[in-house]
């Protein structure tokens, strides 16, 4: 997704560095005009620092660790950390940042690797209105919506977090409910014409479900995500005395996905879970 | 639902007659032009028999109870069946009517009291041709849509079962994920405005948020729907050897709601069993 976001901001006019431990995307990007340089000769340029990494020990490691980040920024230079975190970890990253003279904004972001690279990306921010300011003409070229939650760090990450919570148990519920079909002689092809008609439908369903039945689980968003993504949510569940039951168990369904191998295909393959329990064949797979 | 499909049909030019338990509903329909007599004395001449009842032990008493109406039926009148029932159960019933030389359409529907009035009823239905041929007249002018899921009872009440399933976990999942977010200050306003834009939504979240939202309990589905629904749901799960682990934790929520006297309520009172969990004072509620 950081390529993605890179690539929309180089094409929406700016000037743009990318950097990753991994350096298949950054050579790639710097062939496609992104700016040569690397981070320690440009970082006290930057007017806008985004952070696409996966948690918040990476997001930390990042501003404050070893090769520290923010101390590095000018004054009025801006964060804009995109990476699913706790919210009380959100506040503790914008008090730090603001203790340097850095701007943070608190930007998780959804809707995947496609809509990163058009563009088109859903962002749940909160920050004062100087680091929104800051950030714009960035979030103007990457972002199809910006949710506005709140003056401080802390309700993006919130709002993030409960649309994962959701996102988890949709997916894991879409393949309970398509292979619990399959035990009554509902093909997964009838299954998604009629439920996404239906009461029973949901988001994910209907953009998962196809890959069940193309038997396609090439990593559009992978199973391993979902370990991390709702532990952060049954992590600040278990802060504010709140029991998830529904979470737990999604989360279990995703653990034993990750327990068969399959931690790095697609998501959709939880319903592999199922399938191993109940002895079904699904679509792609050897009898 | 019984009572609007009966309009439904009547505004579509059928010859109704409108038989209910409840005798209120049945005056109202013949006050608003239903057919009069008895059902002993109209039976051997319809062509359809709608049956909207709770269950199957319900669909078995009216169709072969005390007072059976199969025996009555003339030969080639249709029996539609639309009660929520395990799938072995509608091929049971097919069966013993076909000996008595009467069609059955395994047609359970979706989309509350409020489409079954506006004649745009959803059905999952399945049955021979005949069947369907005999129905034709009648499913013209109460669903806006039916699903022709197979040539014998079983395909119908197995889609229904999986759409409940999903229908009945997502309510659960807005609930957990709105308390959830209020933990965090998302307030439940702004849960439904962006998550309804996001990943994280469903056809129930969309449906059932706003009466948290405000406060509105006024049963459209009442949570007593869900430990039938659900239930029946395992009990098929159970039959087949499959695990439905998510579907089970919902049920739970679902049994916690009736114990706190929740069961008449609209479905969506299903945060309240969160909210007290987590002591948080939901939209409505006193303080």
């Amino acid at each position: 997704m950081g390529y993605g976001i890179a690539a929309s901001a180089l094409r929406g006019g700016h000037h743009v560095w990318g950097f990753d431990v991994n350096t298949t995307p950054a050579d790639r990007f710097r062939q496609e005009g992104g700016a040569e340089g690397t981070l320690a000769d440009v970082a006290d340029g930057l007017d806008v620092a985004i952070l696409v990494v996966l948690n918040a020990a990476q997001t930390e490691e990042v501003l404050f660790g070893a090769d520290a980040l923010v101390p590095r920024l000018r004054q009025g230079a801006v964060v804009m950390s995109c990476a699913t975190v706790p919210p009380q970890f959100a506040r503790d990253m914008e008090t730090r940042c603001s203790k340097a003279g850095v701007l943070y904004l608190d930007a998780p972001i959804s809707g995947g690797a496609v809509k990163a690279a058009s563009g088109d990306l859903t962002i749940m921010a909160s920050g004062p209105d100087a680091a929104f300011a800051a950030a714009r003409p960035v979030l103007d070229t990457v972002a199809a919506t910006v949710f506005e939650l709140g003056d401080s760090a802390g309700p993006g990450s919130a709002m993030k977090a409960t649309n994962q919570l959701l996102a988890g148990v949709h997916i894991a519920a879409m393949a309970e409910a398509l292979t619990f079909g399959m035990t009554q002689g509902v093909t997964p092809e009838a299954f998604l014409k009629v439920i996404s008609k239906s009461a029973g439908t949901s988001w994910m369903l209907e953009n998962r479900a196809p890959h069940v039945i193309d038997g396609d689980y090439t990593p559009r968003s992978s199973v391993n995500i979902w370990p991390k993504d709702l532990g952060i949510v049954l992590e600040i569940a278990e802060d504010a005395g709140f029991d998830a039951p529904i979470t737990a168990t999604a989360l279990a369904q995703y653990g034993k996905a990750v327990e068969m191998g399959l931690g790095g295909v697609d998501d959709a393959a939880v319903a592999k879970v199922y399938a191993r329990q109940a002895g079904l064949t699904l679509p792609g797979e050897d009898e």
